[in-house]
């Protein structure tokens, strides 16, 4: 039997590869949590009085970061936690996701806010896909920025200060490449561990799990027995994601810490950058007033495709 | 049989996967010499009466950028053309490959000038991985220094104006990954198609081949039965970089034209950090007076390890 690393009595169920580590399961999880504490630190994500939301869509990564940002909440008893549940309106899907994501926040004592595209937008995500089937654009681009939307919405209605999405270092490490190879590299600007304050209207977005790999936190959950929804989105058409995911994965493997050196090399152009007249502040849109790069927002330039189609 | 898309004439041998062109032999080769000529002229590398010297291993990329080169001077009247080859003292290795290279420069009638790293530094690259065997320092990072400064030396002794280096397409993106990978990316701002007028001594550096990618340069020299040498450096150690290499040869195969969409995207993140304060300007070493980034070279540094060792 392989002891823990750190506590020396447990027994060892996992390898950090990156770091040398065995943990037992215990020292694993609270490894966890500290790490996130710890990102939240550094980053400078939230203040001691902040009203957090949660975006939760019931996978793992959001429910995990629920869990933790729950234990967390707990030391700081002027901050207060909610979560936003957005309800893009995919049948058989969201529907199941949500129910899971509201047992989590009723299990922890969270309240929770639904908000949801038929009400906001008119239309759920099935009728989008529906009336734009003949589009080239993919149903991830309309719910992209339907949701970003809906979110803030959600968020703003609780008073929440700050959003904390799930998204972890996999996900930060695959956009970031996947910006390059789209050609479209100078979107790194905008996702940030913490966004930036581009527009009163606009709720920061904060990631407390940017520098936590995908397994770790699948690991996290299983261990910590959290429900989740594990199948896919239906519409999710990841073929370029999934290449560069696999090519992270490959590498990582032979070159453990490789991810963490992408990220911090993403920061550092992202520091260099700064230095420069690049960084972006948002207006208001001219139809709904919601934070925009341009004149008229995308959520606007959708709904009214829609109105057309 | 397909015909040409060109000249719908001749039989089609090469089937160009990013643009959709089937090609003759004749007119590939025809579109990759047009080609060389619009990358010179898209980035400004050379003026009609340059003095051009080519840096020639005797590998297939610089053998067949000086074929190119040759018949793109004939069109320059003013313009000269030589070759720089670097003698860095691998046995059984780089004698071969200069013979090559020289016996390519006489074929073409273009006069050449070789610089070894014994005459300039007083050690072969063989004496200087015998003396820091033991250093943590890959042959390849001894060599990468000493080379360039050979080569500038070399190219100024014919009073040289630029020296052409024959790094692809897939060099290019190779690079610029690996510096992501291993946390330095601001190296992006030294790799560019022409290198910046950062010092008096520094002969500037331009890439005639940055966009075109690496099995069209090979498929050109088999095309035109220009000799080359294909065995790797026997010091190469190219694991990470091979697999990157692998991983771009992936993506671009299921995704063409991936290598160009990440070429052009590192050259957005370039000039967006171009209007920040990041360019270089080089200062002369104290030791030997040659344009080093620091007090002094990293040659000087490397040569006194050496007396040291």
């Amino acid at each position: 039997m392989t002891r823990c690393t750190l506590c020396e009595r447990g027994e060892a169920f996992f390898l950090r590869p990156y770091s040398g580590e065995s943990l037992c399961r215990k020292c694993f999880c609270q490894s966890i949590e500290m790490k996130v504490q710890a990102i939240i630190s550094k980053y400078e994500m939230l203040k001691p009085d902040d009203s957090v939301a949660v975006a939760v869509s019931g996978g793992k990564d959001s429910v995990s970061l629920l869990h933790i940002m729950t234990k967390i909440e707990e030391r700081f008893p002027k901050a207060a936690l909610s979560a936003t549940i957005v309800d893009e309106g995919i049948n058989g899907y969201r529907d199941e996701a949500m129910k899971i994501a509201i047992e989590n926040c009723d299990k922890l004592g969270v309240p929770y806010a639904t908000v949801s595209f038929r009400d906001i937008f008119g239309h759920t995500l099935d009728e989008i896909v529906q009336k734009t089937k003949d589009a080239k654009l993919t149903p991830c681009s309309y719910c992209g920025v339907l949701r970003r939307r809906a979110l803030n919405i959600g968020a703003k209605s609780v008073g929440a200060d700050k959003i904390a999405t799930a998204h972890n270092l996999d996900d930060e490490t695959q956009t970031s490449l996947l910006n390059v190879i789209r050609g479209d590299p100078l979107r790194i600007l905008r996702a940030r561990p913490v966004s930036a304050p581009v527009h009163l209207d606009f709720v920061r977005r904060v990631k407390p799990l940017c520098e936590v790999p995908e397994r770790e936190v699948a690991l996290y959950a299983y261990t910590k027995r959290i429900a989740f929804q594990s199948a896919p989105c239906p519409y999710a058409s990841r073929a370029l994601r999934n290449d560069v995911r696999n090519m992270l994965n490959r590498l990582e493997e032979k070159h453990p810490g490789t991810k963490f050196t992408i990220f911090r090399s993403v920061q550092r152009i992202r520091n260099a950058l700064d230095e420069s007249r690049l960084s972006v502040e948002l207006k208001s849109c001219d139809v709904c007033g919601e934070p925009t790069a341009g004149k008229v927002c995308q959520t606007c330039l959708i709904l009214e495709d829609l109105r057309v189609a």
